[in-house]
């Protein structure tokens, strides 16, 4: 018996970690195994493989870690960087303020680009700095894709392109956390260095692996990098990867099951179109939110997030409070506002193994929480105007016609 | 990988099987057991006592059948009369009719009431029948309580009084597949002598167990009754409960685990809650109905059923395309209209473990599904209705306050 | 929490249910879904065809039926013939007993041949009758392949012989309920009409599935049947075969899933591997037996079940108590002495998804449940014996070489 | 289908990780939550104060982090130690040895006391250093209290005994991996400062969380520590369990509901009577060996461990040979030897939520394997010798009696 129980499903719509396919727990409902026996191996070489695809990569090392998205960041930072070395980084929502954070309690010199929660990475001011840096100082520019505290996307094509304008050697260090598998994402083609995922977000796994993904680039680097590190270091991976038996310590026999099962329901779907869900579903979002007569936290349309949306509430209302009663009457998880956000912002996560009916039921109860709360909603309003863009837009499922 | 994968969680709102809430899926996740140790007895014992509860009986006697509500059907019958005896029954839907064809071909001499699909069981003619029967040949009445075809609410205290106005002796006999545990049902209050339900309806199990309870009236019928049978003979059972040990064969160890977990379930939200639950899910159902200018198969108000809505669509529409697509596109299994009712009403089942959001995604997907087919639906427009109505009445979860 | 908890796994060796497989766990572990979808009839249909392949036939039709073994026995029998038709059955055992006393109450005219429990079929006397019966009153014969309180297997295919010389057209009922799956079963060249089974024996599922198999004889004689039945007639599954839906009423969602991946693993292994494995689990357990001094409740080598070994203990000890100490002291479940041999043998059951080193686990335990119960075994003596015999015998895991 | 299926069960007996009991793993069966919510924190809350148990700390604080054991270890160091702090540390395995890697990579100053495999910490040389250290430049002894590699149990109250004769404030700092759970463990009686397990070993869960306990005065030590940290720095779990929400970064549901299961099951079996088991499923190991004519890779009877046997083959074979065919033939997992001792030892993991039943199914694997590989093994003879001293000291399962 459950201690919070509740009839009905839990509807978890925060921006991870989000719901986990019946067929993923399936994969994960097993009695451990020896990892040292050959079969562990094999699986191993072949996700390995595989998990390149949802990076877009053909050329990039990956590394499947027992950690969380904060040890995925440690892991790219400290396996490429030294010491003192100058990184330039943006800070525009409170996950990029701890990836910050933690760039600095790992010593490194961060060079922070401050922009406004709800806007995104200010990339003039990079271009600045790039061209300032002829004598080559920065050593890394690192950029969450995706801010889940405000739903800000940033445009990494960009970035490339103006490290390419100014030929400009820094790594390119990038948090794909509430991205890679949601968001188009293109490691190679955008020339990332680091790219780095959690599982519990897009994957739609239980927490507890860290996938990062290195270029040659990278890996490089890490074979000079003076941080020191032992769990997190990448040279325990790849003596491992060598000799054929791929792990230095013991994995989660459940997270590499699960993640096999994962990757062939993204891959069955196809991963672009798990991106176009997504598309779908965040623009179902904002049109509600349009209709409810609330604010995107995003302050530019070319920011818009597809796997969560801040909505910005009026300032006599508590977002805190919107959260809280989705909890208790509707068993509605809804996401915090965070930090600068906190009281002002609730969020919305549409990512993950997710569909357009398991969104309305979500958009229908803040519609009800909204009223709850004293904001003059129109009931319906907001279901009906993504309905009216879904039903236009939502395909057939392909292996059921 | 399943064959016809489509992303996010199925929309399952068949009237049956229901959704099984996760607390019971890992009840039942478990190795098979010796059914002869002293831990299932003493499990089954308690079983006994509590799924009296779910029937509001304190003088039934409870037995769980591997078997479907067919075969339930089966046992009722078979232990109660001997094949010849005058039956009254009532068609108003297909369950009425199947269980009539299974009377007959039980060799029982069936009196059919019949009623349009769409209306109620007619007392009045039951009544003039018990008037004229002063010899008694009737030897007992079966009533479907809910069916499930029309979802039509028969009125069981209303039979009762019949019966004791007229004083008569007959056995009554009540199908509550579709209503036990999701509507008012009081087995001693109003002296039903058979009641029976299957695990896959508002249970919220998987199909398998036939779940029969029997009055001592009913009991003391058996021993005399002379329909020949063997599995579903209530004999078996009883002397294997003076025994102690309950089984006369084997039965599932899982769905005992399984109806313990949804036993506790039903006893934490409270009976009663249970079944306000599902009387505010189908009231906002009804309410959208209305919304999008269509029909409730169900004629009249005091008929309404609590647990299914079957929905008539305009002649210009076949109901099965609307049960298809749902089911191609949205992921949304519905009801088809059975019989009669073929291609001319859909059903939304709303009872078992369900949440108000869940039924909202539900009624979202219906109206993108109608304009689909060409209906001329306002899309929001059931959604709103019913959630102007469950934004007034959805209690806070007791355990989360 | 388990009311009975014990440490580590529950050592299960009860002649049934048996050990289910994890990857049947987790084949099961799953939503109800709709059972009028595409989905359930497309997977219907081939588990139709593939479980033809455990009884050996082409010609044959089966039925999966949410029941028992008892359940269905009943299907069989009713199907097949009318009341107070001649049955000719053997009386060996307490479950061969239960048949007979099923045919009874069924009102079938039932010519027993009753042998000492521990013997098999008195095919002898059978060929008497059958000489004899030159006006083929006979309707059927009815057998128990292997009888699971003894430990005893009969020749089918010297049932056949018998029946084929005296060119007899009675029809040819098997219950192979303890050996399809494990023992060699060969429907169409023994010519038998009906061979049932229960998910819970050598298929290794949960219990719920009585698995008929009918011959087109047995189906042509359902055809002029005069015995009552409605839950258990083939006609409505035929009649819903060939609508393409293929279920009368709901089937188990889990249990369908679950015979999928059974049915994989046994073909995965092969069919006639899995009847070897049987064969030297069974072995090896007689050589243990033997060499504690003990006597096989089977009288003769011939009849020696390779599912299921009765161990007859000396008369100054109580077989249940061995049986109840196993459960107390070693989490071991063994098979309690039934009606003529309670308190006389104790049965070790080796059928299903078992390996050695299971089996030699549960030998160890009886030696020393032996010793608790004052029998004076040499510790060590019955695994020796049976590690002698597979340590030559068993051979390598193909998946593995 | 897996791709390396053999019939059965595995026997899982490396030293971890280790077998999951069903009971945690339907506890784990379930899709993820939001760890903001309120159920989260108070499981979090309760958990915390539970687990102190299973260190017998009353004083300690522990941190949950989704690592493995190696970072643990890290967590241990880097909170405790600054750089070129001098450690004293043993080696005398492959776990020490890798531990003192990370030392050493971390820069810390390892004055490492090195012993033969298969002998403990050398506790002289220990004394000396202390004696001779009067300016206590040893900031830290850091020892494995279990060396999961040659199956050696240390010492850690003589330890203390030391640390208290010489007065000397060096941190104590323990990898009780593979003891915690399992061997005897007092982490305030013994005056350990940080104490840390892994989920996978006796616990009996997934991989994929470390635990650590640090003392009073290890958390003293962490705010002065200069090892550069953020993933694995207590301090800001200390911050988030002051405002009660437990959790700098997502954590494992599942692993959280899964820990929740272990330590009930820990607490109703009794956490001596479970050591009491772990010892006597080790001496019955010991015993078995014994009769076989092998030598335990341990060198004397006080270093033996109660988790782990390594058991040193003759010359002539392969011990990695007896593991591979292990795996092969008889879907047995047994631990290989490492290092110095590859192709020396095997390795026999007993620990976690096992049975004695289960072990005596792998020793006589064992058995048949040494066989297979040439040693001249009498077959029965380690089985006879674990049973003739399990048949005098399991005890019943007291739930059951």
């Amino acid at each position: 018996m459950d201690n919070y129980y509740g009839p009905g499903r839990n509807h978890l719509f925060v921006p991870g970690p989000v719901n986990i396919p019946e067929q993923v727990l399936r994969a994960m409902n097993r009695n451990n195994e020896d990892y040292r026996s050959p079969a562990i191996p094999a699986m191993t070489k072949v996700l390995l493989e595989d998990v390149k695809k949802i990076f877009k990569t053909i050329t990039g090392t990956p590394f499947l870690i027992p950690t969380t998205g904060t040890g995925a960041w440690e892991s790219a930072l400290t396996n490429t960087l030294s010491p003192g070395d100058r990184i330039v980084s943006f800070l525009i929502g409170q996950f990029s303020l701890l990836w910050i954070d933690q760039m600095q309690r790992l010593n490194f010199n961060v060079d922070v680009i401050e922009s406004d929660w709800g806007t995104g990475a200010n990339l003039e001011v990079l271009g600045s700095k790039l061209a300032a840096d002829t004598g080559h100082t920065i050593k890394a520019i690192c950029i969450v894709h995706n801010e889940t505290a405000t739903g800000v996307t940033n445009n990494l094509a960009a970035v490339r392109k103006l490290l390419d304008h100014y030929q400009h050697p820094a790594l390119f260090l990038v948090d794909g956390v509430s991205s890679i598998c949601a968001l188009d994402f293109r490691m190679d083609e955008w020339g990332v260095d680091v790219a780095l995922t959690g599982s519990q977000k897009a994957l739609s796994l239980p927490t507890g692996m860290g996938i990062v993904c290195a270029s040659p680039k990278a890996l490089e680097a890490s074979k000079t990098s003076k941080s020191v590190r032992v769990f997190f270091d990448w040279k325990d991976y790849l003596k491992f990867y060598n000799m054929g038996t791929f792990w230095p310590y013991t994995p989660s026999i459940q997270l590499l099951y699960g993640l096999r099962e994962a990757l062939d329901l993204l891959f069955e779907e196809g991963l672009d179109n798990v991106i176009e869900r997504h598309t779908r579903l965040a623009k179902a979002t904002r049109l509600a939110v349009e209709a409810w007569g609330l604010k995107n936290c995003t302050q530019k349309e070319e920011w818009f997030s597809d796997t969560v949306t801040a909505v910005v509430v009026p300032s006599y209302i508590d977002s805190s409070e919107i959260v809280r009663r989705g909890w208790k009457r509707y068993n509605l998880s809804l996401g915090l506002g965070l930090n600068k956000v906190a009281g002002k912002v609730f969020r919305i996560g549409h990512l993950g193994n997710l569909n357009e009916l398991q969104l309305l039921g979500c958009l229908a109860g803040v519609e009800m929480i909204l009223k709850d709360v004293g904001y003059p909603v129109k009931l319906g309003s907001g279901v009906a105007a993504a309905c009216a863009f879904l039903q236009n837009s939502i395909p057939m499922i392909p292996s059921r016609i």
